[in-house]
């Protein structure tokens, strides 16, 4: 199934739009490092009902990698019919990239979270290749981020080389994603207006995942108005006493609108 | 001894400014996949006399695991005398970048490449924080990378907050390194005249990385007098038939001038 329909119907089933970002950290020494695979699959186990995805990031895949503890991960979450998506933010050269992306895909990742900046020839070019080859995998694209600096970077004032008009840096890679067929992108949550104004710019065609949720201060209800699709939750989940309960009450919060979108 | 020293050392004892990059690539399968350890240990055999540095990317990482096949390369490097720089690329905002930090220095990587478009704070900072407390190790720029297409991201033409000026995008790259005290910058090799402009901007401050050398077409010749320090190479040597011998034909060509630099 590509990764779009796969979503889409998990979310349906779960009737949720809640990503579970699996962000544990240790080191090694520390007790919990022996035990991130073990608790990471608790806090699978405890929400998988209530969300629609998982993501893993660079907290798991160092100290796990991405043949044998990520794998297992991987496989856990098939198993209860969700997806999982690597969250890379690939930002490297074609070569590379299409190494990253076979190794991604081959381990069993739905989809992957890349970095626009690159830009296609030599660059992305190559991933959107690899995941079609894998029969329809997913390609996410970071548009706006989540935190305090991302302002800085993002709003710089850019001369579009198509129309020689001046906008922000992030409405460039919005209208990347539309080009070249991305399957969604990330957007944080932390700037509800930003997640507003790029969703008129993708036409309802390219789906908006929004990360920052909780921890980082975004409330789905806002993101959810303005246009968000999707929302990553990691710490206020897996650092709750009872993280089944508080997926649960995130789920309910991402279903209140637009249920059949 | 921090990151700037290591490389100078390592780069003035064997009279070189050859970085050897590390991607040798397989899939799980093919019968070079098991044998992705063994063989680049080969390669650093047979080049450590005439190289100044390693670089590893998700090409051996993603099959070989951090704390398993990679921390031994690590190991096998340092025990070379010389320093082993994790090429990631890091564009995730301050929660994940810290951890990455964290596990690629505690697993022994004397530097990082990072992605300056996530900016300060909540951005980098973290990286640049957790490498102070692993005593001086090393945090790069990604400023102008080597592939096809860079201009379309690098060269846009963006207004500098600081000044209002317009200006390339890269250049806005190139001025946080300077501002954030970076350890050295990337500025692909295939684009000589940019090397030549960043280093106009970087005062001789920060010294400059040139990946792209051999299969994708830069010179070294012509970037050297352009004001590269460093020329990062993978396939020109790890694909030849005799990895040394190209290995000492690339250093004699990297040391004809500045030879105290």
């Amino acid at each position: 199934m590509k990764f779009a329909d796969f979503i889409k119907e998990a979310s349906l089933k779960n009737r949720s739009r809640i990503i579970l970002a699996l962000d544990l950290s240790a080191l090694p020494g520390n007790p919990l490092f022996e035990e991130l695979e073990e608790k990471a699959k608790e806090v699978l186990n405890a929400t998988a009902p209530y969300i629609c995805a998982v993501k893993i990031n660079m907290q798991l895949l160092l100290p796990l990698g991405l043949y044998s503890g990520v794998k297992r991960i991987i496989d856990e979450t098939h198993s209860k019919g969700l997806p999982i998506i690597m969250d890379c933010k690939l930002s490297d050269v074609g070569h590379t990239n299409k190494w990253a992306a076979k190794h991604y895909f081959n381990a069993g990742f739905d989809a992957m979270i890349v970095n626009p900046l690159v830009g296609w020839s030599g660059g992305l070019e190559s991933v959107f290749e690899v995941a079609e080859e894998y029969d329809g995998r997913g390609v996410i694209l970071l548009v706006y981020t989540s935190h305090k600096a991302a302002p800085e970077s993002y709003e710089l004032e850019v001369k579009d080389p198509v129309d020689g008009r001046f906008k922000p840096l992030f409405e460039i890679f919005a209208r990347r994603a539309l080009e070249w067929n991305a399957s969604g992108v990330i957007v944080g949550g932390t700037y509800p207006d930003k997640v507003r104004y790029i969703h008129s710019i993708l036409e309802g065609k390219v789906p908006i995942y929004s990360p920052g949720i909780g921890a980082q201060g975004g409330v789905i209800d806002e993101c959810l108005k303005a246009g968000s699709s999707f929302f990553i939750i990691g710490r206020s989940i897996y650092l709750s006493s009872n993280p089944g309960e508080a997926a649960r009450r995130f789920r309910d919060l991402s279903w209140t609108i637009n249920e059949t979108s």
